[in-house]
């Protein structure tokens, strides 16, 4: 399985991913499913992958071989992240119409999704969640964030934290934990972690970061969060029950 | 949906579900889900169901009908609580066998699993979940909760704060905190919560709560919930980025 996730906010995107892959319980590899394929002060585009692992290298290696070979049409050349959203969308069509007879007779799932996050020259900047089907949606302020993979057990925390308010540095610490929650409860998604931050109108990537298993600032975040939690936790009030033993025991007297 | 879980400590045992059921965006409605079988004094029987309305009703509708009608065997009569687990699992059989080749041809999910909480007299308090297919596993030392329904949203925090050593106004809290987390990010699960706390060898359920829609004492969790959880966010350090917009300009500066 896979979590990968986007934030837009006023200030920016956050784009970030595991890196775990799995086909069963024995066969656990690394592979990374974030991928920048920006032009450094033109434009930033990002994308995240989940799903059958084949469809979306297959994917990825089209939208490279597009570039490299100077297609009229490519993720560099396209003027707008919604028509890049649309050309990613064919791209996996295309790619899941050869295979998908051969993995569906198998019962082998072919689905897929992506999540582009990016800027345009001469646009604000935009976040896609990409379907298997090719379709997509996007970002709005009231949902300033999109996930793909293995999304719930990381979706209470972005939904106490996250608005299209949130400061960058913010939104990519709410990313990490949102992650780090995801691999506690969930051993089929881990480390490394992907994490990329960037600036509305910088067109550059300034902010990445890769975090390797038994990385130590892993570790402490994880340890913090725990404690933080933990103590939050222990600040509740008890739960007011609707009778307790005491009147318990006065019913008893009564009767 | 549905989402009910049971936690046992070296204590007693938690146990707490949502009241919410939908088959359709049009079609929400509300079913207990949280069952008393208990004869005090004597044994404890607590039942959560989540699936297939049809099915879960039928079944507990099959279990009172053998107590009304004093079956030999029945919830009351069975010698031990894994005993009641393998009774529960053939009634899921039975009415499932029937219903099965109706639903399926139409493609309608007929699964469905339970939760059974409680005490036998001579033995220790036990949790099990029964599955669909009749077959049961039941809560251990390592894993002290287990969970039905729409697990995901709500575990992280169980993961962060409960052992089988966890007090039982903790776990009580913690399993209201679970639901409502599971609440607040999927709108099909909902108010009315069930939740009743048993204390080991009391034989009798000393605590329970109904918390209904608008609830002053649901409101209040909710929102003190997300002021610590909150604090504890703003609380973590910053991303420690490998490079940053200081680096990054000595960089361009060396080009």
């Amino acid at each position: 399985m896979t979590y990968c996730l986007g934030i837009l906010t006023r200030f920016g995107l956050v784009i970030a991913a595991d890196s775990r892959t799995n086909a069963g319980v024995d066969h656990i590899s690394t592979y990374q499913k974030l991928f920048d394929f920006s032009v450094p002060g033109e434009r930033t585009i990002l994308l995240c992958t989940s799903g059958n692992l084949s469809i979306t290298q297959g994917a990825i290696a089209a939208l490279e071989k597009d570039i490299k070979h100077k297609e009229e049409i490519n993720l560099h050349t396209l003027p707008s992240l919604a028509e890049v959203a649309r050309y990613i969308g064919n791209k996996i069509r295309g790619i899941q119409e050869q295979d998908r007879p051969f993995l569906e007779r198998d019962r082998i799932d072919f689905k897929c999704s992506i999540l582009l996050g990016g800027q345009v020259m001469g646009e604000e900047p935009n976040l896609y969640l990409i379907y298997s089907q090719g379709n997509f949606i996007h970002a709005t302020k009231e949902t300033p964030f999109l996930q793909i993979g293995e999304t719930k057990y990381g979706k209470p925390l972005l939904d106490r934290t996250l608005t299209a308010n949130t400061p960058l540095e913010a939104a990519a610490k709410c990313a990490l934990l949102s992650i780090d929650s995801t691999m506690k409860s969930n051993i089929s998604v881990g480390p490394p972690i992907d994490i990329v931050m960037y600036h509305t109108d910088s067109f550059t990537i300034r902010h990445r970061l890769r975090l390797r298993l038994g990385d130590p600032y892993l570790a402490k975040i994880r340890k913090l969060w725990e404690i933080y939690v933990k103590q939050a936790f222990d600040e509740m009030p008890e739960v007011e029950w609707e009778y307790d033993e005491d009147d318990f025991k006065e019913d008893i007297l009564i009767d």
